[in-house]
């Protein structure tokens, strides 16, 4: 029986938890784990992986708003140098892991629509904080928009909805001929057509974001959000705290969710199923394959 | 009628001149012009594509030294992130030129034997030139193997040769399919076995060399070597000096060339045509297509 086919959204924090240091070993030791449970789901299903890359981007940035010998690169540039830098990581441990797959990382660019209100007012905070003297200096110096963050400020960025994916008939053959693809880096490399032409972009697009549009794209069977928490919530923090395990959009558009980081995984899923996708399941690495079975983290599904 | 199958390789300072800021803009301007010429032999032949790297990890070893709160990254990951760096604004470019193609670029794995000789005297220059006392002190804290340049010193690592490519298979099955495919990017990220397992190793291959070998896996028409020099000169600098314009290995192992720029080229050449390849073109970007006709470089062919 031909297996069926299902993106994996990998949070960049699996990759690189808050607070660990930035080393290259340190990203290699979580990639090993992270590989050990998607290689257990690359048994039943074709896998689509679809990585994030907010601390790496962040360790590119810095790293060249160090160096003052170079003005720093675009976030489009940052954001293909993570994808070689993530994909290289994860297929080289596929690799180890299934040396009989054939596993292929390509780059890939995302299109968005410049008319996107996202670049009206810019949210997505990258980066570290600063003090404000700092931050507005730094804002006026690489034309960045900042907002406060606690006592401190960050810059912000525009994080557009995907609208096209320009390597999408590389990514169909080789799903086609079988191999473990790994694709749409951070979400893609973010790019607007202009007079024809493709332009990069200084914004950030949501990974869960680009992994459903992906999946939406592919026909996929099913879409698996990865993430830290185990499942998805309701009344997190409170007495009444309590997981969802199965749901569909309908029931989930009743409910409020952190517009920081379940909200936009909420909204990536519905509208996944809302396209005619069949099954999304959330929930944290550790579950990996129980969640697309059910036995743990959150299902959501059509009416 | 099919087309034929050339392997282009450009040199990274094809990309980024020497003495040019490492700006991503300048990058861009060069890689207009390269495409350019690129795309016409992409009308006649399907092409694929290797890119050199030397400028853009120079930056990158440069940015990670200079940012002191993680320990700078190795060269396979450095070598990865210019494979995203690079590939992702040739790709862009050439879908801005020749938008009916399917461009694509994959991160590319390279095999080295750990028995090559290179790893016992490493020759290949990386970086900027050191006073001697930094030299060494740099040296020993990040254990480099350095070597006198004139009156500076250098860090140098090993440049083994190519053993064989982890992604063969999606490079032969886009190239089938009719992509233009980027691929072995800096000659390929280096890795070799151990115990089984594929590790990233300090090291640099030559881009030529992995371009010939390449060509030769593919069973590929030609392989053109795009550089600085507009053909392979004999008594260079001396007033006896002329250009070859057709000539054979057999001609060519009667002369000597520098090891540190056409040696490697001549030596990738001779690699393919004696393993039955049938043409090699070498000469300046701006030749392109005509080099491949017999009309400005040096053609190289088999008895």
């Amino acid at each position: 029986m031909t297996k069926q086919t299902v993106v994996v959204a990998l949070g960049g924090n699996a990759l690189l938890r808050r607070g660990e240091p930035l080393e290259a070993d340190v990203q290699r030791h979580n990639i090993e784990i992270a590989v050990n449970t998607i290689a257990k789901i690359a048994q039943e299903y074709n896998v689509v992986l679809v990585h994030g890359n907010g601390p790496q981007v962040g360790l590119l940035a810095l790293q060249g708003l160090e160096y003052k010998k170079v003005n720093p690169y675009p976030l489009d540039v940052l954001g293909s140098e993570t994808q070689g830098m993530i994909g290289y990581m994860l297929m080289q441990e596929f690799k180890n892991q299934i040396p009989e797959a054939n596993v292929t990382c390509m780059l890939t660019q995302m299109t968005v629509d410049p008319a996107d209100p996202a670049f009206v007012d810019p949210t997505k905070p990258i980066g570290p904080v600063y003090a404000e003297a700092e931050a507005r200096e730094m804002a006026e110096k690489y034309n960045w928009t900042i907002k406060p963050d606690g006592e401190y400020f960050r810059r912000v960025v525009p994080s557009p909805l995907p609208t096209g994916i320009i390597e999408h008939d590389a990514i169909t053959t080789l799903i086609d001929q079988g191999h473990l693809v790994i694709c749409t880096g951070g979400g893609g490399i973010p790019v607007k057509r202009e007079n024809g032409k493709l332009v990069g972009v200084e914004a950030v697009i949501d990974k869960d974001m680009s992994a459903a549009f992906l999946a939406k794209q592919l026909g996929a069977d099913a879409l698996l959000i990865l993430t830290d928490a185990d499942a998805v919530y309701l009344d997190w923090g409170k007495p009444t705290q309590h997981a969802l395990h199965s749901t569909t959009p309908e029931e989930l558009k009743q409910y409020q969710f952190d517009a920081g980081s379940m909200g936009p995984k909420i909204d990536a899923s519905c509208e996944f199923i809302n396209q005619g996708g069949k099954l999304v399941g959330i929930g944290s690495l550790q579950d990996g394959l129980r969640i697309l079975k059910g036995e743990a983290g959150t299902c959501i599904r059509g009416n």
